[in-house]
């Protein structure tokens, strides 16, 4: 096989229905995605196998949707197939309520760190931002986007964040607060872990 | 506590004092602030405490100021707080004095490299760059914005130089020369070391 | 030596033959590409001296290149010395060649990541092809842009693809498939591997 097709050396590249300038905002978009990606499988590597196998095989699944994600955004064709559905963000809305309860109370911001691995996914939360305010700006620009790939990078930035935290606290390293923070975060946890 | 509220799905978030689209420059500014702050914590994981304290220490104080500089760049308020003073500049430009000395002197570019805390330094240097860039963007498109913030990014990038040298000065890793450079740095530090 | 020189606290940066914004696209790009060379730095201190040894030497190879590539785009000289020659391109495609005969065949997508080493090369892949799309911009903006450090970049982003498959293989570990992934590698080796 001949990897590199020298077809993109002008700067034009290949989209699933056409091609496009490298520099649109729809290829922006899923290279985020592709990038983000590439930081998810770096958290992977960095998290003990046998402490975290519920989290690593939450985020193999992550990276698998990633690609459904990037699919869509590749997608030029006027009917485009739907890889990328509501499954996997309520799946993600109820993993970040339980790690929510596994986690210390929370009222005030954190410093992004602690651990290696909860260091990176944070580097991954800050990442998926970055990718969901391209695909903010493709959506304001493109008609026909699915609204799917917003809903679920969002989504998946809190899911980061709460996955970050537990990380640390199962590895008993307290997330240090930032020391000026007002108490930002609304409705503690603490009356539902009395119950 | 629910931590996703929804409320940003269709492309629009709060800031204090108002709502944006989330594709708003002001947002991309704190947005990368927030991506660089936690390449910082990353850092902070790969030194040893031991013969790093100064240096952790002095990281942890900047994730601190990142995110009063985040606050600053968040708040679309008619009277904003001003949490980001002169004094972390200051102190960052006499840390960047005495790191020069501690380091080898320099005359041409060095690789970014040689130690696994060094590599991530120099990522931090570049991605503070990157947020450097938007604030400037953000200041000329917007009123009122603060001129701090960009300042103390600018010091910080050059801070984060100065401490990947020493990081590998200490390490005994000695930094490689870029072999195509011109001598780029003006006033070599020697002199100063003679005296 | 005094490392900061303050004179970017306003916005405005020197490039070789003038000042301009700092958020220019022309800044942007070279600051992209510093960036970069960044992650390749990382990528070096992660991998095994003995096991990788060639693999590391073209990194740093490329380390000096990435200067070369920076040098150029930061040139706004009427007459600009050319750096970055063909010479390199040359060099990469034979390498991609040796390493897609070294690595299992291919025809799906595969998830990045595997080993640390792999991942963060996995990360410049994608930075790189950030620093393309920059280019691109920059060339559709200004005129007397060289048209070798887009076709750099390009065969570089193909480049680390390759070698991140190679590190993996060495490292026996499987690169995991995109599991909705079509065929989308054109040409299998495999004939070529039973020749
Ligand atoms: C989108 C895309 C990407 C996206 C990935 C998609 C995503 N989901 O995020 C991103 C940006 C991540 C990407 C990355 C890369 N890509 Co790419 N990518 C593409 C692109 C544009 C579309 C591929 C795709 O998903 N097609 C959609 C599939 C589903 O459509 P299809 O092939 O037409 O298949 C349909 C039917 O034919 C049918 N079908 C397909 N197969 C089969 C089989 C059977 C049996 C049947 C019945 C039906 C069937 O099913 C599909 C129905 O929807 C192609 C170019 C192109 N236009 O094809 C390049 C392409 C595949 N990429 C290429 C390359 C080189 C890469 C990278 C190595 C680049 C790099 N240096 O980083 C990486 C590898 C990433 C990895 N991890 O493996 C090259 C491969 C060259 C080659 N030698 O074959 C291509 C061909 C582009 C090119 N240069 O011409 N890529
Ligand atoms: C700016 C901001 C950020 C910035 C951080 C700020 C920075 N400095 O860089 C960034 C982008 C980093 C961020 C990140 C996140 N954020 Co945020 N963020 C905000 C935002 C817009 C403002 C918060 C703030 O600083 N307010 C300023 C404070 C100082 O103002 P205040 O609360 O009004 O307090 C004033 C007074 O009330 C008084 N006061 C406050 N408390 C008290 C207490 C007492 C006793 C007294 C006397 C006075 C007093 O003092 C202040 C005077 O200035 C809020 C939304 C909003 N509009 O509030 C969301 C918000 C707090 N964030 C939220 C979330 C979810 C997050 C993230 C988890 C998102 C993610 N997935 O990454 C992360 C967490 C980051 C972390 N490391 O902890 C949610 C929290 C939801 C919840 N369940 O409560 C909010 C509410 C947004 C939302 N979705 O509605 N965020
Ligand atoms: C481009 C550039 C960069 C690029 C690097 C270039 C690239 N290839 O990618 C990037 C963005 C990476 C960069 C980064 C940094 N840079 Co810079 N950079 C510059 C800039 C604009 C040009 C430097 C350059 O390459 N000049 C081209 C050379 C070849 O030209 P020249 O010096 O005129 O040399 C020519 C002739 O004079 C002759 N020549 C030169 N030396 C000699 C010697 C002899 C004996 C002879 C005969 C001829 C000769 O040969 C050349 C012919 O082409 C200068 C500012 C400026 N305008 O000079 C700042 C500058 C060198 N950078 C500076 C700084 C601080 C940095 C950073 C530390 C910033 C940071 N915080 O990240 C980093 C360090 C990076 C590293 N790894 O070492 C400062 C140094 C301040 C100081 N104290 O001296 C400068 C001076 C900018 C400033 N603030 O004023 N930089
Ligand atoms: C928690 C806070 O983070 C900000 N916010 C929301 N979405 C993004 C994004 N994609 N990128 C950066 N910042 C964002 C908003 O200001 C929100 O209130
Ligand atoms: C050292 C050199 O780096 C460039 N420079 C200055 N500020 C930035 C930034 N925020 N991003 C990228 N490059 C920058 C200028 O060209 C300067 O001269
Ligand atoms: C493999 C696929 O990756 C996409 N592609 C090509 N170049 C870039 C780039 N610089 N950034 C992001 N995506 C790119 C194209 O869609 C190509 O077909
Ligand atoms: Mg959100
Ligand atoms: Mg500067
Ligand atoms: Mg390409």
């Amino acid at each position: 096989m001949r990897l590199y097709t020298k077809s993109g050396d002008k700067g034009q590249t290949s989209v699933i229905g056409g091609r496009l300038d490298k520099d649109d905002i729809r290829v922006e978009a899923y290279g985020t995605i592709d990038e983000l990606n590439s930081f998810v499988g770096k958290a992977i590597c960095e998290l003990d196998q046998k402490m975290f196998k519920d989290i690593i095989d939450d985020l193999e699944k992550i990276q698998h949707e990633l690609f459904d994600c990037g699919s869509e955004l590749s997608n030029i064709k006027k009917e485009r197939e739907h890889k990328l559905t509501e499954e996997p963000i309520t799946y993600m809305e109820n993993k970040i309520d339980d790690f929510i309860e596994e986690a210390p109370a929370l009222e005030r911001f954190i410093l992004p760190g602690g651990s290696d691995a909860a260091s990176t996914i944070h580097i991954c939360r800050t990442v998926a931002r970055r990718a969901e305010r391209m695909i903010v700006t493709l959506m304001k620009t493109e008609e026909g986007v699915s609204p799917i790939p917003l809903k679920y990078v969002n989504r998946l930035s809190d899911y980061f964040f709460a996955v970050a935290r537990v990380i640390n606290a199962r590895l008993e390293i307290p997330d240090v607060e930032y020391i000026r923070s007002a108490k930002v975060f609304r409705g503690s946890n603490k009356k539902k872990k009395e119950e």
